[in-house]
């Protein structure tokens, strides 16, 4: 007797029972009644160490994060749990740290426990090299593995992404536009994302007839001074930009920081172009134009795709958000 | 057959035998052949489903927090899940929001998982009627309760906290020493630890014979643009003041901004104090002089108390950490 025979008998979806069974608001009083009377009638008293004992499931996600104090994946975490926990499931928390053989045991760890699927936050768990992700392909034959905006192709993976790529390069079109044409671009990531973000980039400069100049694109760490220091070493060298776009806002917080010290003017002198639109957007003196990846969609989407997936419904393997480019004081448009 | 049994054979601690199921690396290699040997007599097979059936322990614990995109919070889940997870224990994380009925929602929730204990993460779990906080009281009859800066006394009920009081206390003297006489104190919570911060307040101001004027302290939401705002609105109703103190640094990152908004010189003209020591401190410019209230201390301490309740030692029910006073660039200190 478990959850799959009520679902069956009720002939509602299993998303449907967990949700009565947690008591989620978001079922109709005749589904309620329904689902409450089959299970009556079958006796089932649920059971959330059942999967443990090969009887159904226990009710619970494995979330892997490689840091949950990294703004962007505290607020993904936030949601995940949140939207897993409004179907019945609870989360299981990994934080994994990014070396590959850690996150590999976490993997494992996880796939020990039995968890009914995996959710990969963040673009950090897929590897450069094919080899590295056999692990997951491997695991997806067994249970769904949900990717937060990274992309592995296999056949029980699923992936919800934003579109990075567009993101930055209109954000870096509407900056040639706005008169600027020495941009500079710096990343923190050659993830997934990252290499997305930098050909949004490369395109904009492209289709604008910009030269692309590989001393105006720098790898820098996920670090407010680190991005400080870095540009005020390129102006010291020389180097002429009148822009700097970034992969993460914490770096456009050093960009603005840079030209403080330096008593640039922005945006009349210098335009700077933040991502993520966290709260350090706001923190600085003018407060930052940056790119809304819209991790709350993207969360709910993932939840809502997995629901889907054991419900057994044709879900995509693949959904793409649009981010948001909010303008605030450091661009001119 | 349980991991109890395995640890009083092999006479090492639970902790121990967890420590040797999960490949922690911290033991010896003598206890691990004992340990692994003793499993082999008695035919031990770890189940981590055990527990749900009565028989032992799922080695699991529920993580309580009110939301975990703040900062604070995201860091101490962070190291609260690293350090169970280095004792071989899972952590289900629940992201409550601040209502009481969610919180108690969320506790029973946990409490029927069978979870072995429940952290309750930063202070707001506890509420200012005895009443409120009975259902922590009566669970802690049965497993322990961990709380990570927050106070409630009971029989199996474990504190780790901050001295916050001290830590406003110093800060503020030093800001008096240094010349300030009209010191703002901008506070988010009455919680525990916010009460705390508040009588640091008061006490310096007394101690150093300075008058204690309510209209020098006001709630403010825990936001950048809301503490900007108020302080503009009090420099604008004529309030005279020379330093802003915080009960956290977004709010300390607003009145950067207000002084920017008026033109008022930092130091020199307004002494800025935040509290966290989180990255916001360094968002701004000039940088937030602000306390460190040693959130990973706090959290390693607080899992090393459980391991000491499951082994049975007689462990302290409160242990308080000093904070430390980060100094940059928002002080004459």
């Amino acid at each position: 007797m478990n959850i799959y025979d009520v679902s069956e008998k009720a002939k509602v979806s299993i998303a449907t029972v967990s949700r009565v069974l947690n008591g989620n608001p978001n079922v109709s009083e005749k589904t309620r009644t329904r689902v409450l009377e089959v299970m009556d009638e079958l006796g089932y008293t649920p059971n959330v160490f059942a999967r443990g004992l090969g009887l159904g499931t226990i009710q619970t996600i494995g979330i892997m994060c490689s840091d949950s104090s990294d703004p962007y994946l505290a607020h993904a975490i936030y949601f995940l749990e949140r939207e897993l926990r409004s179907y019945g499931y609870d989360s299981i928390l990994c934080c994994t740290g990014s070396s590959l053989e850690t996150k590999r045991q976490y993997f494992d760890l996880l796939r020990s426990k039995k968890v009914d699927a995996i959710i990969l936050a963040g673009s950090k768990f897929i590897e450069m090299k094919a080899k590295d992700n056999q692990y997951i392909i491997d695991a997806s034959a067994e249970i769904p593995i949900m990717l937060v905006n990274g992309y592995l192709k296999g056949d029980n993976i699923y992936c919800t992404l934003c579109d990075d790529r567009m993101a930055i390069q209109t954000a870096a079109g509407k900056l040639i536009a706005s008169g600027c044409r020495d941009i500079l671009y710096l990343y923190t990531s050659n993830s997934y994302s990252g290499t997305n973000k930098m050909k949004g980039y490369r395109d904009a400069l492209t289709t604008h007839g910009l030269p692309l100049r590989e001393e105006y694109i720098h790898n820098c760490r996920k670090d407010v001074l680190s991005a400080r220091d870095l540009l005020l070493e390129l102006h010291n060298s020389g180097l002429v930009f009148d822009a700097v776009m970034t992969s993460d806002d914490t770096l456009a917080v050093g960009a603005v920081k840079y030209a403080h010290a330096t008593g640039r003017s922005i945006p009349d002198d210098l335009s700077i172009v933040g991502y993520n639109n966290s709260i350090y957007a706001v923190c600085t003196d003018p407060e930052l134009t940056s790119i809304d990846t819209k991790v709350e969609a993207l969360c709910t989407s993932t939840v809502n795709t997995l629901m889907g997936v054991f419900n057994g419904g044709n879900v995509p393997s693949r959904t793409t958000i649009a981010a948001d480019l909010i303008k605030r004081a450091t661009t001119k448009f």
